[in-house]
């Protein structure tokens, strides 16, 4: 695809240098951080504001031109890229904290605001912002992706914590979504509609956040079990028995043996929890006492308390570099990172049934997760370019998401659609995909915005 | 509108006796717990399951016919009336709980559930479903209007509480939306989208609901302050502490006086804030006295502690019996009902220039409101039948609407839009509200699904 003259000469007026058709510029948006290649697309631009992402929305809708929203790139599953050409809106320009009204624990900000740049800025506030995917991703892009990570156990995902959006539309209109109150009843939700809708629907240019109290105490623990059952039933247990846990993650034994490698660690070498209690001193030592007790009551040994901040620092760094740690497992391998999210009863079989697939498929796969919302991961470590166990590693990761499917789960608990997870959308929603695609049409009925995402194609 | 003759006889041979066109049944569904007032529709029906729904939404789509589903007629801004004829489904005979999965911490139930016979199903479970609009609303009712009440501040509203739904189409088709998996990421949020739309994409037939544990131990209180400021005061002050409140309620002084007169208690005629605190029993201790500290540095005295099932049941009925009470103000007049929701921050110059408004129009207004989330009420009593008076009370609601919007709250917290907010919705989503008639167009094109409510009227 060769964009029209007409319509780069437009861009060019609109943003002068800040459009770029070089294959520099082009190529680092055609970078995914999987396995999913695709051409680059045919231009890039970086607006500096809601008022150039509409002119130039606009401009792309007259051309027929798809537009595709970039943040940082580091979605898994090929959202970001220019299936069918067109022009990459990168916003990694609107990266201002534009408003912090810590007496009503919000924040507005711009999309290209990663969420660690957030927290710095709100570190004096006494409040934070509390989804971390691992990745130091932009706002925009995991509101685009429905994020959530470790702390959504505690605070939700993204779904819970963005109050409004500003968007532009497919036709350049720019709306608003939400409120800053705590809640509203007013009419269809078109927040928690562009929340996940991977920039199929509209291009976020502003989101107004749900903050939260840095907690007055924390304490965080590793501890080890000797089977991956003990290990996952006693993560069902903490939650049955209500205590508050602010993340609860799984680390299976290969992992496990991945961190010793990469940081030295010293952890035995079987599945993990890796558990955080936030709250008033009191409320911390209560509910690590009670999660100590029932944890030994499946068999934990080995606790390792970090209550230091350099300590707990240190501890989720590890969780947090687990990609990377695990890639030592198999020098020169790349990741195909699985996600799927089951019902709590079903985790223990799911998790072991995974396992198993990768041990009889003969691949080396460690397995992550959130337990505590029943989402997990596996890193499949195969040879770039080897096509046989790229084929394998995704045969394991469709049993997975169709033996979540089969209890009641989902295909993605936060990786989202892109179109690593399309083929499998039919299967999750039945008809239900239909109407996704029936309210893309109607919001997009040039299908302009992210094309070739999400959606059923059109007829 | 008469119904046409073939219409009727299709939905006869579908459901015999359980289609009515008798008056008494027709008048029942015309209905309203609040002031707005409408024509009967043609005739109700009430099915036993999806199936039948689909049927009769189908058969009326072919006709061209109006469908308007009925839960438990507790409505406040006449969301279920038949303002342009046609058959109320009637929902009350799809009553079951058709499964409680007590180790996921869900249950499934049909829409004609009320919260409180759900609760009482799941008594021995140590479960409980925490919605509370105070009325024994259908849960069916409670998603579409995206209900939420007193416990909201800790558990949330029906928006996060609903993992996912049956839902029948405007065409007739039955789809299903989300899953039971604590989260998930797989496309955009149908659940959400049908969670707050009142009636106007599709009727719900069955939803998948997230229990809460049984708190350990609870304890409650009343506590009086010499002003609304300082109540309202201390309300932000102890959210910023980060207390874990289940429940903050504020009640105004002529609420106090009305729940004197009407349940003979002895509060002090003051404004007053009721809250209530869940968790293990060192927790609850523990929050109880950080509040109480905070709140006396507020002036609150006055501490009515309720620690026994039975006095925090006569503290609640109390609240929830607001409505009620406040009519033994006015002997004989009924409740024009408002609410609002607003930041924090905005909180108590929002409460004050409302009963500022009241006093001035020289009516009874006595103002609750879940202050925890920013979202207050107020109840103007009228004579029915004195249009000065309901002109006047309409007047305050739309002053208390529209300064919400002008510090970024919303026109509805929780009441929803139905015929009575619609007028205010272009002022609070401006395009936004056009995006809402499109994606109605679009799920329905004819237009059948409880029209002339939420969206804008069609070109």
């Amino acid at each position: 695809m060769t964009l029209p003259p007409d319509l780069v000469q437009q861009l060019e007026k609109l943003l002068g240098p800040r459009l770029s058709q070089g294959a520099a510029d082009r190529d680092h948006h055609a970078e995914s951080a999987s396995f999913h290649r695709a051409p680059p697309p045919d231009a890039v631009v970086w607006p500096e504001s809601a008022e150039e992402v509409s002119e130039i929305v606009r401009a792309c809708a007259d051309a027929g031109v798809p537009v595709i929203p970039w943040g940082t790139g580091t979605s898994l599953e090929g959202h970001a890229l220019a299936t069918r050409g067109g022009v990459t809106i990168d916003l990694t320009r609107m990266d201002k904290v534009t408003d912090i009204r810590a007496e009503d624990m919000q924040a507005s900000v711009q999309p290209g605001v990663t969420r660690e740049a957030l927290n710095t800025e709100l570190r004096a506030t006494g409040l934070f912002f509390p989804v971390d995917p691992g990745a130091n991703a932009s706002l925009g892009g995991m509101a685009a992706t429905r994020a959530s990570g470790t702390a959504a156990v505690r605070y939700g995902t993204m779904r819970d914590n963005v109050l409004g959006l500003q968007v532009v539309l497919a036709d350049g209109r720019i709306i608003r979504t939400g409120t800053r109150a705590a809640k509203t009843s007013a009419g269809y939700d078109l927040t928690g509609l562009f929340v996940g809708s991977e920039g199929t629907l509209g291009i976020i240019t502003e989101l107004t956040l749900r903050l939260h109290g840095q907690p007055e105490d924390v304490a965080a623990a590793v501890c080890a079990f000797d089977s991956l059952e003990h290990a996952v039933e006693c993560v069902n247990a903490t939650i049955q028995s209500g205590i508050p846990m602010a993340r609860i993650e799984f680390v299976d034994a290969v992992a496990a043996r991945a961190f010793n490698l990469y940081a030295g660690t010293t952890l035995p070498e079987t599945p993990h929890l890796m558990v955080e209690f936030h709250g008033s001193p009191s409320a911390v030592r209560e509910d690590a006492e009670r999660f100590g007790e029932l944890a030994r009551e499946f068999g934990a040994q080995g606790f390792d308390w970090a209550t230091s901040p350099e300590d707990r620092t240190r501890l989720w760094r590890m969780r947090h570099g687990a990609y990377h740690a695990c890639l030592i497992l198999r020098p020169g391998a790349t990741g195909v990172v699985t996600d799927v999210c089951v019902p709590m009863s079903h985790l223990p079989a799911a998790v072991a049934a995974a396992a198993e697939d990768i041990r009889e498929a003969g691949l080396i796969g460690p397995i992550v997760g959130h337990v505590g919302d029943g989402n997990f991961h596996s890193q499949l470590l195969v040879e770039p370019g080897n096509e046989a166990e790229i084929t394998a590693a995704k045969r394991i990761a469709t049993r997975m998401a169709e033996r979540a499917l089969a209890v009641g789960g989902t295909i993605t608990g936060e990786h989202g659609i892109g179109i690593g997870k399309r083929p499998l959308m039919a299967a999750e929603h039945g008809e239900g995909w239909q109407v996704m695609g029936a309210i893309k049409a109607a919001l997009d009925p040039g299908n302009i915005l992210n094309p070739g995402k999400l959606v059923p194609d059109r007829n």
